[in-house]
């Protein structure tokens, strides 16, 4: 059985500014890949309605899994959490349970949980909640799209909270061989090892290091076996292009 | 007249199976946002020709401009320019300037320019090249779609071939206030600010540094005296949230 398929959305002007490098992405990915679920597809948008709900539609429509990044704090600028109810098309209001754990971060929540910071205890009809033990503020699950902060500490927090929650398939493992000479000398062997091996994947990932042209071989794939076996030949192979 | 605006298309497997952190992104997105250019949305795909040619053409229909990075090299994996040309219907093949190009690479290019290498200088019909001075294989622009190359060096080379031919805007300023209080205590101060000057965009980026919790308030507008005077307010309601 194929590997369940998910797809990550970045929500967030910084990024499209380049005011901050995502990293959110990248945690996400390895996490995923270890749980034996696909990462297919990335967006980033910003923080705009129209763009989130028309991301995450067409997302959530093809993907088993979706995760989003940014927007649900306390600010004029988090508009995540409604878009994601309009995108449903479901309602949205200030929810007693999500309410309940966000007065705990605060020792006079009757004044310090102020209309502002309320906005993060607005949840939509039907979601989950996400629990973030940084600072409290949940994120939510509403079928198959998991909202998270994209603060990179929160995130992480809560992606620990949501991976129990997934179905994931056989673990992706992979081998790396580095071989120091340009991609193209090696490019026809690898094609046809890429040919003859259809259980694995091969990839090539040209560097350039001290003025030294090569290349990072990443085979991929479930099968331990295979994956060893294929790390001989491409070591024969580095081997005997070094020579 | 509001600024042309652009979309970014990554293309690699090794970028969602998590292997590769993506920082040619955040390059382009800063060189845009310098040469005003609006970076509207970003899309990463993996190396399969369905799914590349779906987002080129999403993407070229919406934006301006459009940047590709990755998939143009001369192993099997490299699937970018053949998907570009079946994405726009145009027909592909080796053609001789790029090949005379590739060449230069060659002490002995009869010999060393095998047909791996050789796949480097497949151009999509009606294509103009795009100069690498780091390695030569040159990326390439079909009407409105930019391709470059996945290793930074060579994708940052490329960016500086392509900027001084795009048609830019009023560039894009941004002013950013650290304000070391939890952005709840600021938020509705902030919306206010927002609300009465609509010529600005305000952004509130929370942190949490050393147990602090804070926030980066970063204001974003092309006129420096309004974004100046946003600074002085900013500072002023600082100071008075920390007295």
């Amino acid at each position: 059985m194929p590997n369940p398929t998910a797809a990550m959305l970045v929500i967030g002007d910084e990024i499209l500014s380049g005011r901050t490098q995502d990293t959110n992405t990248n945690h996400l990915a390895v996490k995923l890949t270890a749980a034996g679920i696909d990462l297919r597809e990335v967006r980033v948008v910003g923080d705009e309605a129209s763009e989130i709900i028309a991301a995450v539609n067409a997302l959530r429509a093809r993907f088993v899994y979706v995760f989003t990044s940014g927007g649900i704090g306390p600010t004029h600028d988090d508009i995540t959490a409604d878009s994601i109810a309009e995108a449903f098309g479901v309602g949205i209001s200030v929810r007693a349970d999500a309410r309940a754990i966000l007065a705990t971060n605060y020792k006079n929540p009757d004044q310090e949980l102020n209309e502002a910071r309320l906005r993060m205890a607005r949840i939509p009809d039907g979601a989950d909640l996400i629990d973030n033990p940084v600072s409290k503020a949940p994120g939510f699950r509403l079928e198959n799209v998991h909202v998270m902060a994209g603060v990179p500490t929160v995130f992480h927090a809560m992606v620990e909270s949501v991976l129990p929650t997934l179905a994931g398939g056989e673990p992706l493992l992979s081998i790396t061989v580095r071989i120091e000479v340009p991609e193209g000398e090696i490019a026809a062997r690898l094609g046809e090892l890429a040919k003859i091996t259809p259980s694995l994947s091969f990839g090539s990932y040209p560097f350039i290091q001290n003025g030294i042209f090569g290349s990072n071989i990443v085979v991929r794939g479930t099968d331990l076996d295979r994956l060893q076996k294929a790390r001989k030949e491409l070591e024969v192979l580095a081997k005997s292009l070094k020579a």
